[in-house]
């Protein structure tokens, strides 16, 4: 299982409607009027989809505060990121890390390079200085997946000093960026540099709950942009995900909405974990928590769950964790009350 | 212009709305009864797409009639053709055809290997014989792109011959292929071989008037499919496109109903282009025509026709094609009559 959201895979294990705590989609769903939106496009799947998406990047720049020239767009974030390995010489990921970081590398042929988070995952400077070459790209979570931290703002700017001195490519992987605290935008932060050896994604799947409709994008200098023009395939977003993107920016209620419900949800998740034996939630940045097991391994976990209609993410596939890490999603009151007592549960059980 | 359907670039030169004769779009619009079902799906969009899209992949096999294991699916046509080519050694190119061949090679580093088309722009064996190595991948669009023209069944299985002694591989894009003649279906002829060293490719994109969906689809032996399984992005289509392709190939009425108005109009179109002075029309199967120019160049006929809100497909941009040829969509009969009509006034314009 390479990644979360396969429930298909788990249907016949379950009678009735399977909770989905592996992939990490804002439990509120999409702004409110998208499905007029769409049905307003249907006429538009009959054309080509703008293969410049004009339209859409100028949505994306009053959304990101960028100029348009700046803007990147891709069918979902992972297209971004494949076609920034394309044009990579080397790639440098902090493990564990989201596996499309590697997968994509190999399959362009490219190098990959490793190094590991600390215990807390954070990151070693030093050690990162001396791995960095002239050319790479490193790929950096940010707030990183499984992990759920983001880099603070001082951090991020030592490591971009790094990457700028080496001649080298940061590329942050920003896609839970909605969720995590308002402290820094790191758009608005590389303002400065007019993005050079930097590029910052994101995507509509996990904040704006969509993750059927395959919107990414980003923001990076106007060269980089023309650079990833001559890779990029064309039309590669589909007509409706392009009218979407057109719409859900402006939603201002909703994104704040959406961010405080996260907060609140994720402090009662927090508390609640933290007070069950054989879990130790980690501090998180965003909508999901990893969790460290000290009773049972992850595939105990999950059948254990999996019997309540509860779906979590097992952490084993990911690079430098064990059989011993779940990952869950913060989801509604409801489900993460769920998953609470289902806990509890399997600790009664082990009692009695 | 290295793609046809690009109409926004356009929409300053004409007051209206632009008829597009660039891209080539089946006339009579999607099958009915889709917007219903598209509608219905919303809610899937607040999911990921099911990664092994198992039950569009029945619904494309049942269509193709071929096993299930065999099929591929992809962000459009030219999203297949460009995991084929990561795979690739080299890549072999019949000219003039469609430029994303290359240019996926090309993005890919992979060595492209041309030959052209003869005269009468059929392929001349011997020496695509002399051409071909060992893993080569030699991309045939079937019928080609712009040429408009099919390869006969017999000369089809001597290539295939070819390219299995050579131990290459033959990828037929054949994205046009049900607007061609029903003489041979490509997957029901290769059935024999278990699709070893070749690979078909469609779309719902030109005859279910789709391009805005985004969908791919093709067969390949099921080794080849792992293969690509291992290169290919995660959902890579869309939710509403998987949708979309759990329904449109059902509609045995439309697709009868879309062949036989193509045909139709196909002669229409020929036969009144054939009249007029300036303009050699070449042969086709399918629902585009290729001109050859006498008396102007593909910048002048452009330049006139958008002024009556017309766009054609200038044809340099093709490898072996001049400035003296231009690709017209086969439209509706009020469309097609608007296009002959505007040639026959540039002739009297002319002669005034």
């Amino acid at each position: 299982m390479d990644h979360g959201g396969d429930l298909i895979s788990y249907e016949s294990y379950y009678e009735g409607e399977l909770i989905d705590f592996s992939s990490n989609i804002n439990p509120l769903g999409p702004p409110e009027g998208l499905g007029e939106i769409l049905i307003n496009s249907f006429t538009t799947l009959e054309s080509y989809p703008d293969i410049k998406y004009r339209e859409l990047k100028k949505s994306i720049s009053n959304y990101l505060k960028c100029n348009k020239e700046n803007i990147l767009v891709g069918n979902g974030a992972v297209e971004i990121i494949n076609n920034f390995t394309i044009l990579a010489n080397r790639v440098l990921v902090i493990t564990p890390s989201f596996s499309e970081y590697e997968k994509r590398a190999i399959v362009h042929g490219k190098p990959v390079v490793r190094m590991t988070y600390k215990d807390d995952f954070s990151i070693d400077i030093k050690a990162l200085e001396n791995i960095v070459e002239k050319d790479d790209l490193l790929i950096l979570g940010n707030p990183n997946n499984p992990t759920g931290l983001r880099v603070d703002e001082k951090t991020l700017i030592e490591i971009y000093k790094i990457i700028k001195n080496k001649e080298a490519y940061l590329l942050l992987d920003e896609a839970f960026y909605e969720f995590s605290p308002k402290d820094y935008d790191s758009i608005e932060l590389f303002k400065f540099s007019n993005y050079e050896n930097i590029g910052i994604i994101r995507a509509a799947t996990k904040f704006f709950a969509l993750p059927g409709i395959r919107l990414g994008y980003g923001c990076c200098s106007v060269d980089k942009v023309k650079e990833l023009e001559k890779v990029e395939l064309p039309w590669s977003i589909n007509s409706l995900a392009d009218a979407a993107g057109q719409f859900i920016f402006k939603d201002k209620d909703y994104i704040e909405k959406s961010k405080d419900y996260i907060e609140e949800e994720r402090n009662y998740l927090l508390e609640e974990l933290s007070k069950i034996e054989g879990f130790k939630p980690y501090k998180t940045h965003t909508n999901y928590i990893l969790i460290k097991l000290s009773a049972w391994n992850e595939e105990y976990i999950f059948n254990f769950l999996l019997k309540k209609g509860i779906v979590i993410r097992k952490c084993s596939s990911f690079t430098d964790l064990s059989n011993g890490y779940i990952r869950v999603a913060i989801k509604d009151r409801n489900n993460n009350m769920r998953l609470i007592n289902g806990l509890k549960e399997l600790n009664r059980k082990e009692k009695d």
